[in-house]
């Protein structure tokens, strides 16, 4: 895996730096005309980097402006959080598409997005697959491909947040992208260093103080353990958490002042 | 009416220069998903400008990725024909939307094509609103006033493409947007200049020489006959030609040639 | 008004009977995939008929059936809330369309919905616009008679929920259709009867206690007073409660003790 | 697996019968709001079962509304074409969904033709899985469960058409519904008498003459010759034929007629 695909040791400097630094990711603006999901004025002042669903799964126009009008209030950078056109299932059903009509749906909704980000003074930062989209391009070539040439095609120079380890980054290292890992603050980990599968129990952690306390220790050596309790290192520079549960909020607001506490710097990977 | 309205008199010397300049703009992309609608391939080489469906009332990603790329290779300008949310009726149907919605809509469509304006190697150059939302704003002054603040926002060197004399052009010119007006080669006028509406027996010309006639009328003196035969001059220096009814290539073809040797240049009007 | 349009002096014994009966609609089912509005769960077991989303404004088929089966668990009767399609304005969006189309669509929706409501061992009951077709057919007759025709085309023995005086119940009676008025448990009404537009402060009424004790007058006496303080009678033997609001559950229940205590009946009307 | 699979000895005559008897089905109604994909009138005259497109890969509800009224006036039989919710994939797209929401999906469809089938006369009368769908259920235990739930619980006298030996079917008749097994006029087959795929050169026959002919002798002695000439028995009462290619109709009407001259009857299988 080459620096550019989110290796803690050479691009964060989570685990060996005198200060780590750390990004924090929250998929935002997931509503959809009358219908609200995730929180996003309370998630805003405590994330650094919004994931700002973009009309395929979620996401209407005008709740897409005024995500990106608060996220450029708040200092937190706005990604396009592209996904497959399926509202219905909200983005969640993999579907076996024509690559470049895939590319092109990417690219559409890049675009879209991009218009509000730049009306409200910023742009596009990055760009992050969403839901099955995400999950296929961890080893589907064909549609981890597609990703790649829509952000290549749309800008060269947009960094794509995924999973460490996955097709999408490092197809996307090949072709000269910027790659971020992510690691997820609230999913239990393999001793390979992959995410459960959420089909098994304990895929999700519930658990307050334990999602804290392994994200601290992540945040501060690079390392988590395994669900196994066998220790893995995580090649991420960025926290992905999820504000669409009950009490995402408080956890969320607890995780910042607990990285805060232990000496990790939370700021935009970009 | 200002002369940012349209006035063949200041703006577009359709009527007393030595040689007549005209745009020809044409309705493109019109298709979705496996549906087609519109000719696009043949009707590129013969109009200047596209105003290509942006995906809410036609107009897939992948169309519209084509129809840019080949614009750009003909020349032929892009423009987005934005358009209400409404795939089932074509955006032929007046929808009664709050006003900052409806802008928000028209700025993501905007923002989408532009992506494929710009990968294919050029940007949309301006916006024409599509069908009811065509229709809605030559009188309807909120509606108006939302497509000119989308355009406004996104891009207020973008000029707007309507007609001559509605609330649209007004509002942007007064908003400092250049106005473009547009004549239809196959529509009758009523005496004061405006359009026979549809539901009129009439409205509708389909004898492609008289449409080619008053046409080429229109564009060496800026002026053509009611349906009454009156004589009335149209602020206009783009001619709409429709392409998606049968024979309407061979018109198209037929009235280029005309206009050629009547002398008119014809050539993008931005 | 024929006694056929909810006129409680004959058809609900509303205010004259020994025991007054009245009819609790609330609208349900109005989520879509993975977004939630209508408290299904904690509304069904208090309202004796269900307006059920269709799908084209809210109502996922999955939605539907759960909705369908968990009603007839209640004895509560299965009605088709039909609506313009527009899940993007949650049919909050009046549309001009072609009259025969928008029967088709609410042909299309009732079939839909009763295919969930006999599977689940009934079927549909009734029928009620939703939102803004809801409040087009008060007046327009075109659109109204759309209603009728969807409504008489698929079963003429369906009554038809509205407001009374509408265009849409003047029409149902006219072809033959149960009619059956509702009154709104917080709306504010004006001295004539009809309620006061949303757009005028007060039209909606938030204590409880206020709402509880209209109601309960209405329900015993067929009269309320209007936001003048003037007695109204209201031709309705239906009350709309809202379930979407916070509190919306409690005030509810409160309202059925409220009933009950004040010795009125609460059944399906049909 | 009963007899009424499809097995052509012993329930359709096709090969052993004085008069082999055949039903001819097409999809129909397959356009969308403008956008018109399927020749229906011409088509409707010439065969006995349509496959009708129910609204989530293509069709409209006026479009499902017509296509119903001109079906039962020649005597067509009116199948539901359920599919995938897939407008901009026109249901070509196989979906990983969960297989209660894809049942639910279908019923939904289902009632909504019912509901335009029973206006014009008729009714609903079999059900026939399109596009994606259709080959996913091939082998896809899961989602050929869940079109047989939702088949078997909106009405289980209802039959299947499908691929003879498909999952599909295997699993309709083990929930005791009518199966019918359709073969295809311009596919190849393989020696194994399953279809060569379309990614394969050749999978598509497009000779006119040699679809008639090989379409004549699998109606006469229940056979035909696979791609590599080896003769293979399809177990199959009904021929599909495609009529959205140019030249469609009048293949199927000369097939037809071949059909007739051959001494085959054409009727509805149900």
């Amino acid at each position: 895996m080459s620096s550019q695909d989110g290796d803690p040791a050479t691009t964060t400097g989570a685990s060996d730096a005198a200060t780590p630094v750390w990004d924090l990711n929250a998929d935002l603006g997931e509503g959809f005309g009358v219908w609200r999901l995730t929180e996003d004025d309370a998630l805003l002042p405590l994330v650094t980097s919004a994931n700002v669903a973009c009309g395929f799964h979620a996401g209407d126009p005008s709740t897409m402006r005024r995500v990106c009008e608060r996220a450029v209030e708040h200092g937190v950078r706005i990604g396009a959080q592209v996904s497959y056109r399926d509202l219905a299932g909200f983005g969640r059903r993999a579907i076996d598409m024509d690559p470049t009509e895939l590319r092109d749906d990417l690219t559409y909704q890049l675009g879209a997005l991009d218009a509000f980000a730049r009306i409200a003074g910023d742009r596009v930062r990055y760009v992050k697959p969403h839901g099955a989209l995400y999950n296929r391009v961890v080893a589907d070539e064909e549609q981890a491909a597609a990703v790649v040439e829509a952000v290549h095609g749309y800008d060269p120079g947009l960094p794509v947040l995924g999973l460490p380890g996955s097709a999408l980054l490092r197809r996307a290292a090949a072709a000269g992208l910027t790659c971020v890992g992510e690691a997820f603050a609230d999913r239990a980990y393999t001793d390979a260093g992959t995410l459960v599968s959420r089909r098994e129990p304990g895929a999700v952690l519930h658990d307050p103080e334990a999602v804290i306390h392994r994200t601290v220790r992540l945040a501060t050596t690079g390392t988590l353990d395994s669900a196994h309790g066998v220790p893995v290192r995580v090649a991420a520079r960025s926290i992905c958490v999820h504000g669409d549960t009950p009490g995402a909020v408080d956890l969320i607001r607890g995780l910042r002042t607990a990285l805060h506490e232990a000496g990790v710097t939370v700021v935009p990977f970009c």
